[in-house]
């Protein structure tokens, strides 16, 4: 089992970043414009995945299992890639002088692929743009997000 | 045992990116812009950080294990926090159409603390600088570098 684990610090208010990842209209704005679903426990988050064109380059469904008000959010991966099926994906918040401190983990990948480097360095950028869309009000989701090369 | 892993693609020749990776002037253009010592084979490579302002926050020092050209760097922790004594970090290269293709791993992290959560992240944002580097002649190195947060 190997994880991707990022750290960022947010100079803003617990409750915005929890907005931001605790609700559909939250995740559109930093991670894919193309959020559908029900962010509640239980519910389902449908995130799909544009190239700048317009043409659909797939997604994840993910499983909302925990939304804990200004501390924690943990999705589960129902339907996506092969490697991400059954992973979980968390961000445990906490407050730190003038920070909001995301921790993040997406855990249970089977194997270290290359596909699972890619992804890390994608969650980093997405994370970036989490920060951005609290501190500036606005993120760069897909299909605005920073290319990290030939995947996309 | 925790690995940090990344995977970017760059748009330039392999030579270019090996060149950023395996001398000093490379790697000050995009990690750190003071960087010392001698880049070869059993070689010492002293990386020191600043902030913006000046003050020194501490640094590593790397033997350099591997110079494979067009192919691998790898370096070992020798000196700096803890946590990094004895991790070894390396750079796989190779060419996948237009792009050289990086596979980056950080390992030997005896746990998966939480600032191994923040090197990650940091990993992931000093790629791009390498990345940037090569496309554009211009990196973002120390003390330039983009702030994911509080630490820095």
């Amino acid at each position: 089992m190997a994880d991707i684990l990022h750290r960022v610090g947010i100079k803003g208010p617990l409750s915005e970043v929890y907005k931001a990842l605790a609700t559909r209209e939250g995740a559109a704005a930093w991670w894919t414009g193309n959020t559908q679903g029900e962010s509640k426990p239980g519910g389902m988050l449908k995130f799909r995945f544009h190239t700048r064109e317009g043409n659909e380059i797939g997604g994840f469904d993910m499983k909302v299992l925990e939304l804990q008000p200004g501390r924690r959010v943990l999705w589960q991966v129902v339907e996506g890639p092969a490697e991400w099926i059954g992973t979980k994906v968390s961000f445990d918040l906490r407050q730190e002088g003038d920070y909001s401190i995301v921790l993040f983990k997406h855990q249970g990948w089977k194997e270290a692929a290359e596909f699972m480097h890619h992804c890390s360095t994608k969650w980093a950028i997405f994370l970036m743009s989490l920060k951005s869309l609290v501190e500036t009000g606005k993120g760069q989701p897909s299909p605005e997000d920073v290319t990290v090369g030939d995947w996309h």
